[in-house]
């Protein structure tokens, strides 16, 4: 096990009716003047936004609102609420919605305290400074509710980067898992294939003896093979959906990633998916993961029928391993489709012939990146080809 | 799944010669002052203290020292920490040790700015108000460097007490596995018992529809399950000790515990065992945690089978699952027989007929208490006669 800090100051305020709090927990975290940013009309119609205006309004707390976040949340929308929130002296930035909103909360967050350009921040520039985030949680997804990362896309080219720092992590998220309730199957789906993904990401590492953060990552994606297909039979299953929510949250503090060397390639090799498609990023990383799956096993074919085996349930062939890894992937890919994602270029609506583009949007040039399998851009390329091919 | 909150603000820094950045950690934290507190020679003799000293020496914090903490801490020298603290304006308190250094820190901490007698918060009050605590942790076991709680003894009649509050959550715990390396096989076996049990509080629930904090927990138990026996056959396996170390952690943040009842009937059993006859409480678990499964199972026989197939690898005995949860619990105490731990009265050294005597200490009089299975004075009673007596 490596060297490393966990630090996760979130608290959690988890379950049936807890947004009627956020009046008394912006108070709690010292907020005075909040912005209220939200993405589209569900959040209105639901009566959400209604719920938090009045929450806040009991609890004395003044506001301003600033709606219209869309999936890959923009740059153009950051800069309009750090204007924003600088002419109504915010002090106080409450997300309500999910990644992308929250995201985009960020970014301001960063921007406002800032002289320059927040984008420098998604540019390699290190966050010291930003106002109090916090968040309503309404899809279970991205893990941004518990994390100190953002991702943007700057419409310009529609470049997609992230940034991290401890500042952004948000004083208090609200998760409902009543208010995940009313998302269409897809959208649901595309959360979960995040949710899995962002523990595949940490479980696929060449640290050796990583035995308890192993088990913490086959804990949240055994759940996520059990719930999810009870969500998208069932979308009012409240306990299903309460269960993929706190493994959400799980997935992405870190708590099963610390220590271990991380890969993160296939969160790379999708974001070009959905900067050029702006496609849902569930959906890319349905059709992706399993491709770099393919590409990568022989690396550890042990810890490919780990996954097999402990999480989809596969008889291991001691035999021969190879197959068991193979069975493992199969099995991913079968579940994805099973949920309704997307698992080829064509399902997707992605193009075959983008995929040098895709690849040199990727930028990597004659390098290599990731922390499990080092892949050069070629590899890349493979492992989009692989991905606009696949089938069952 | 129930409502819950869930907030665990520490930051941890794991991982080896972390201790040498005590300094900028609290200087971090904003301490100037700092009270270090310890138990006996070993964290001098070991040169831990020598180099906390010179961390926070370089970082130019003053301190000063008090050591003497017993195993189940005693409010007579939390009465001579407060003083100490007093007399010298601390405002930091840096808890070296394990779990009974930590507790007895946060008595300090919460007695120093309060008027009364610490002993109030261990008699029902709630603490608002504490000075800020961190540690630096040389045993894997009470879970207490990330957790708000505290248990300490009151010397005059041997009432070991608790109190819980987030203003007693470390700033910071400094975790490097090396220094539970020199730890004697007995205090790591009793550590990784302590460890299991504060899952095993948290696994035995009535609340249905917890599929991931079921999954957590037996994360952190399978984990327990491959390396404790690793590490009492080979002290110095450094990956197997800082395996244990974070499962130590995770096992009582209460992520994996949170949205389910709790039983926690057999802490409150076994603390009548640690105060009359001041043996390890992890050896006190040991003897009362195999026989109160013993005298629940039948509450809930499937889930009993759920630990024994998944934790303990037993296979499922469809046709007569009530052998199956035996089974499992049976393995459990092989298991604790197997790291050296005691599995009856007289292995730990306590004697049958005191069977009244701690019943009446335990207290509930006519009353019923617990979580999972609600236990009478005589039921408790019985839970004690099954320990003295068991068997492999």
């Amino acid at each position: 096990m490596n060297n490393f800090n966990f630090y996760s100051p979130t608290e959690f305020v988890f379950g049936k009716g807890r947004e009627n709090e956020c009046g008394e927990l912006v108070k709690k975290y010292g907020g005075t003047k909040v912005l209220i940013h939200y993405g589209g009309k569900s959040a209105i119609k639901s009566g959400l936004i209604d719920r938090v205006r009045a929450s806040l309004d009991k609890s004395g707390i003044a506001y301003c609102e600033l709606g219209g976040v869309q999936p890959n949340p923009r740059d153009t929308l950051v800069y309009k609420g750090i204007e924003l929130a600088r002419k109504e002296n915010v002090d106080f930035i409450l997300a309500v919605g999910g990644g992308s909103v929250i995201d985009s909360s960020k970014a301001i967050a960063i921007g406002v305290p800032y002289d320059g350009d927040f984008w420098d921040f998604y540019s390699g520039k290190h966050a010291e400074k930003a106002l109090p985030v916090a968040t309503v949680l309404t899809i279970a997804a991205a893990g941004s509710e518990g994390s100190g990362d953002s991702v943007i896309t700057k419409e310009d080219g529609m470049l997609k980067r992230g940034t991290g720092s401890d500042v952004l992590r948000p004083r208090f998220s609200v998760m409902n898992p009543e208010l995940t309730q009313t998302l269409p199957a897809y959208q649901t789906a595309c959360g979960a294939t995040d949710i899995m993904a962002h523990v595949f990401e940490r479980y696929f590492t060449n640290t050796k003896e990583v035995e308890i953060t192993d088990r913490l990552c086959e804990a949240v994606l055994c759940t996520m093979v059990k719930e999810t297909p009870r969500v998208i039979a069932d979308p009012d299953n409240y306990e299903a959906r309460a269960n993929i929510m706190w493994a959400g949250t799980v997935a992405h503090t870190n708590i099963v990633g610390v220590g271990r060397e991380q890969d993160w390639n296939s969160h790379g090799i999708e974001h070009e998916l959905s900067a050029l498609y702006d496609c849902a990023h569930g959906a890319g990383l349905a059709v992706i993961m399993p491709a770099w799956m393919e590409f990568v096993y022989k690396h550890d074919i042990m810890r490919f029928c780990q996954m097999a085996v402990r999480v989809f349930g596969c008889n291991m062939d001691y035999a021969d391993p190879e197959k068991t890894a193979l069975a493992g992937i199969k099995a991913f890919r079968r579940f994805l489709h099973d949920i309704g994602m997307p698992i080829n270029f064509t399902e997707l609506g992605a193009k075959e012939e983008d995929i040098p583009v895709l690849v040199e949007k990727f930028g990597i040039g004659d390098g290599r990146t990731g922390g499990f399998v080092h892949l050069s851009a070629q590899d890349v390329a493979e492992i989009y080809r692989i991905a606009a091919r696949a089938a069952l």
